[in-house]
């Protein structure tokens, strides 16, 4: 169910898909999602139609043009401990697969309830799942 | 109001379009959206320098590059039945206008309130319109 | 915090930076975020590969082609007044800096909690900063 977009500055194909199971990996690992609970959207921009702006320096973590943003959606009721276990792990396994360093990984998350999701036949797969 | 992004693999303008206004007609059938309610932003990804991820058969429904994604932003506050019937009309015209198969159309929504629009001139119409 | 995604169309890259000041320099001066928060994703759409659909007049309001859709995610607890002031900044400084009318500017809130941010390090710095 995470459904998770990543933008990376002037990245081949290679990286944007290391980047992609990066996260994949992270979120197998940490909150507990199914195999092939997979959906990404990964964009890299040339600088030119298309960019991405950051703070240098803000909250003391230097960033350059290796940047990640990685933005996920997913089912709220992760508690604040696996929120950061999945932070770490991102991180860890984005150097380990794409030479993304720690401090150029950027995750926000968004948060939505089981009736939000459709996987495919006009059906909300978690809603009648849990339906009388 | 509902403000959309749609990402397809290697989909020509027409058939962006016609995934635009099958989402559209959808919700106006189905959640109740004035006319001419119409925000989207619609991507295709050419496999390079953007592409999309996916499990193929993530909750027993079978997907390939066909697949698309619709996420959705909207008001909170429609009931179950409603964002149910929303999916299975998305699929429906998805089909019908772009020849899109049912087992590739995922759909996530993302609620927020009426303060949170501004649909031009720096004012947040929604909350205008019902403040006192 | 804020993570901020921009799309307009057909938009040279002095224009897309100058939207993106625009939307930071008015989140500076009505929302009271720090110096260098800024996080952005820019994208200029060409009409082909992609492209942006919008309802010409809804809610009495008249776009074109010069449309820009701003979309902000940011944490929760920003009173109306202060959401209201940031529409209407973002709108002048949209048409200061980048010459986009107030009618053509579109903008969209979504909010999350302390806990969902990571700016680096694979850390959540909001929820160290304030537990025990």
């Amino acid at each position: 169910m995470p459904f998770v977009r990543i933008d990376a500055l002037r990245a081949a194909p290679e990286r944007l898909e290391a980047l992609g199971r990066a996260v994949y990996d992270a979120m197998r690992e940490t909150i507990d999602i199914p195999v092939d609970d997979l959906f990404q959207v990964l964009t890299s921009h040339d600088g030119t139609s298309g960019t991405l702006r950051y703070g240098e320096d803000y909250m003391g973590v230097h960033r350059d043009d290796g940047i990640v943003f990685v933005a996920i959606t997913m089912r709220s009721g992760r508690p604040p401990a696996k929120k950061q276990a999945l932070y770490r792990r991102i991180t860890e396994l984005a150097q380990e697969y794409a030479g993304t360093e720690p401090r150029n990984v950027f995750v926000t998350l968004t948060e939505n309830e089981p009736i939000d999701w459709s996987f495919g036949d006009g059906v909300a797969q978690y809603a009648a799942a849990t339906a009388p």
